[in-house]
C-alpha cells in the first residue's frame, strides 16, 4: 500500500524484503532480498536510498543507530522509534511526559507479578519487544500462570486490566520540519486481541474528548521527535483516555484513510519522511468503516469466487488484498465502505469482509 | 496507475515494456523488456499471463489476431480493438451502426480532399492509425496544404470541422459477461489538441443529453463487443452530440475517477478484463476536476520544489506524477481536486497543475 502511494508521488520505493513472496516484494519494482536483522544487508540496502523508513518495528535498535552514525537518513530515527519497539521504555517515557497510562511495572519474577496484582487477578502481561496482533500479550490469572509465562524467558511488563468502554486510535503524521497533521479519531473494534473493524470518525465521541486525543497524539509525536506516522492506540474509560500502544508506521487503524480521507496514511507517511508539507486529513464521507479480512478455515469457495460474489453484492466496497497465503486468523486484506449512515455502512463493511473470509 | 489498481485486487500485473525507464516499468514488479510490435516478444510475454490487455492502441492488429488464434486471452479482442486502432474502420462502423458522426471520407488524393472540402476550408485530416494527443490530426486549409500532407505518405481520412460548443467524454466498462457500467459524462477541455482539464460531471449538461451520451457509449461497447473500458470522445454541438474518437483502455478523460469515483477506471478495466462484476461508478464528491500537468520549458524551479509549494498551498490536491522525463507539452502527471463548488474546485485544480508545470 505504501508502494501505491509512492507511485502517485513519482517516488522510487525500494523494499528490503526477507522473502521474495512477502506482500511488498510481490508488487514493488526494486526488492533486494535480505533480513532486517542483518546489519550488512541493511547497510548494503541503504546505499541506494535517499531516506529509509519502516513497515514494522522489528529492525534492531542498535542496527538503526549504527546506520544513523554512518549518516544514513532514517525516519523515524532510533531515538523516537525505540518507544514503539520497547514497551518498557514507552511506558517510562509516557509516564515521565505525564501522558495517561495504565498502572504498570517492569517485572522479572512471579513475586513481582503477584505484588503488582495485589490479589486482583488477572493482570495484563506484555512482552517488551516483538508483539503484534495480540501476540506477546497475555491475560495472567494466577501466580502459577505468571510462573509459566516467566519460564519462557520473555522480558515482561505487567499492566492493570483497564475497565475500558472501547478502544480508540489517534493517528498523526509529523514532518522533520515539525508540521503535524491529525486524522479524525477512530474507534477500533477488537476480537481476540485482533483489530477487526475501524470506524471513522469514532461514533458518539464528544468533540472535547476527540480534540484531547488528537492533542495527546500531537504532543507525543512532538515530544518523542517522531518523523512519519504515529498511531496512538487508546483505551476509552469512564474517566477519559489512556494510552495502550504506540506505532510509528502506517497502521491498521489508518487503512480506512486510503479512500476515506483526502490523503491516505501511506502517502502521508511518505510525505513526512520526505519532508513535504502534510496533506489534508479531511474525511471523504461522513462515515467510513474498514473491516479486516482474516484468513478463514482451509477449503470452501476459492477467494477469487468470493470476490466475484462480493463485487456483485456490494459494488462500492473498496477491496484491498495483500497477496498473503491464507492462514486462519491472519490479516489477508481489508475492505472499506463509505457512506452517510453508520449502521448501514458498518453492516455493509462487515458483510463484505465476512464474504471474503468465510465465503458466505 | 493500472498497477496501483492491480495491487489492491491482489493481482500480479506483468508489463511488456519497450524500455526499462518507461513509466510502468519503473513501478511494476514483473517487467520483461520487448517491443509491442515484435510478435515473438508478445508470444513469449503471453506465456506467463492469464489475460492480456493494453494501455495504448499500437500493438499491430495482425499480431493480436495471431495470438488469439493461439488461444491467448486478450481483452479487448482484435475484433473490437481495431475500431480504436483504425479511424477509417471506426468511422465506417459507427456510420453503419447509425451513431452520430461528422461528415467524413477516406481520401488518398488532393482532388478527393478538395472535393470533400467543397470550397469550405479548413477540413480536419486524420491519420487512420497511430495518432494521439493531437498528433496525427491536421487542420488542412488549402489544396496545397493537402498536397504537402499527402506527400508524407500517411493514410488519411478527412472530416468536416464540427462547429462544437465543447468536448465531452462518456466512459463505460464492459465485462465478457456483458455487464456494462457507465461513469458520469465529463467535459474535457482541450488546448492545442491536448486535453488539459476534465470536469466531472460535465457542467450544465442536461440529464437527457447526459443519458443519451451514456446510452450511446453503452450501445457502442455492446455492438463492438468491447471488453474493458470504452472512452467515447464526443463533440457537443447546438444540435446534439457527435462521436469524435474511441479508446479502449484507461483514458485521460477518466483519470479523475481515481479519487473522484467510487471505483477508478483502472480498477474497472481490470475487473472487466478479469470478468469480475463492475464497481460502482458513483461520484465521490459533487464536483471533481482533473488538470493535466504538461512538461514546461527546461530550467526553473526543480519539480521536487514545485511539489513542496503545491502541497503547502493546496493540501487536498491529489497529485499523480508519471516518472516521465520532462519535455515541453508532454503529459507528465495530473492533479485532481474534489469539492462542492465548480468555480472553486476548478480554479484550485488548474492552479495546482500550473504550479507543477511552471513553478509559479
Amino acid at each position: 500500500m505504501t508502494h501505491q502511494a509512492a507511485i502517485s508521488l513519482g517516488q522510487s520505493l525500494r523494499v528490503l524484503s526477507e522473502k521474495p513472496d512477502d506482500s511488498a516484494a510481490l508488487v514493488a519494482a526494486d526488492v533486494p532480498i535480505g533480513s532486517h536483522t542483518d546489519l550488512s544487508a541493511l547497510r548494503e540496502f541503504a546505499k541506494e536510498c535517499d531516506a529509509i523508513t519502516f513497515d514494522h518495528e522489528h529492525v534492531p535498535t542498535g542496527h538503526i543507530e549504527a546506520l544513523e552514525a554512518e549518516g544514513v537518513k532514517i525516519f523515524p530515527g532510533s531515538k523516537a522509534l525505540v518507544f514503539a519497539q520497547d514497551k518498557g521504555l514507552m511506558r517510562e517515557r509516557l509516564a515521565a511526559l505525564g501522558a495517561p497510562v495504565p498502572r504498570w511495572a517492569r517485572v522479572s519474577t512471579a513475586d513481582e507479578i503477584e505484588t503488582f496484582a495485589g490479589g486482583s487477578w488477572p493482570v495484563v502481561a506484555k512482552a517488551t519487544r516483538g508483539g503484534y496482533d495480540g501476540r506477546g500479550v497475555w491475560m495472567v490469572g494466577s501466580r502459577e500462570a505468571a510462573e509459566d509465562l516467566l519460564s519462557t524467558g520473555v522480558q515482561l511488563i505487567v499492566e492493570e486490566k483497564v475497565p475500558l468502554r472501547r478502544e480508540l486510535a489517534a493517528l498523526v503524521a509529523r514532518s522533520p520540519f515539525g508540521q503535524v497533521a491529525a486524522y479524525p479519531v477512530v474507534e477500533t473494534v477488537q476480537r481476540d486481541g485482533i483489530c477487526v473493524e475501524v470506524i471513522a470518525p469514532a461514533p458518539g465521541l464528544g468533540e472535547e474528548r476527540a480534540i484531547a486525543a488528537q492533542q495527546l497524539a500531537i504532543d507525543l509525536a512532538t515530544e518523542l521527535g517522531v518523523v512519519g506516522l504515529l498511531a496512538v492506540e487508546l483505551f476509552e474509560t469512564e474517566a477519559g483516555i489512556v494510552v495502550n500502544e504506540l506505532a510509528m508506521r502506517p497502521h491498521n487503524s489508518g487503512h480506512w484513510t486510503i479512500e476515506g480521507a483526502r490523503t491516505s496514511q501511506f502517502e502521508q507517511h511518505l510525505r513526512a519522511v520526505l519532508d513535504y508539507p502534510m496533506g489534508s486529513t479531511a474525511l471523504a464521507a461522513p462515515v467510513v468503516v474498514m473491516a479486516n479480512v482474516l484468513g478463514g478455515e482451509p477449503g470452501g469457495i476459492p477467494l477469487d469466487e468470493r470476490l466475484h460474489h462480493l463485487f456483485a453484492e456490494i459494488p462500492d466496497a473498496r477491496v484491498h488484498l495483500y497477496g498473503k497465503q491464507v492462514r486462519p486468523g491472519r490479516k489477508i486484506g481489508h475492505v472499506t465502505v463509505l457512506g452517510d449512515s453508520l449502521d448501514e455502512v458498518r453492516a455493509r463493511a462487515v458483510r463484505a469482509a465476512q464474504w471474503l473470509q468465510e465465503g458466505k
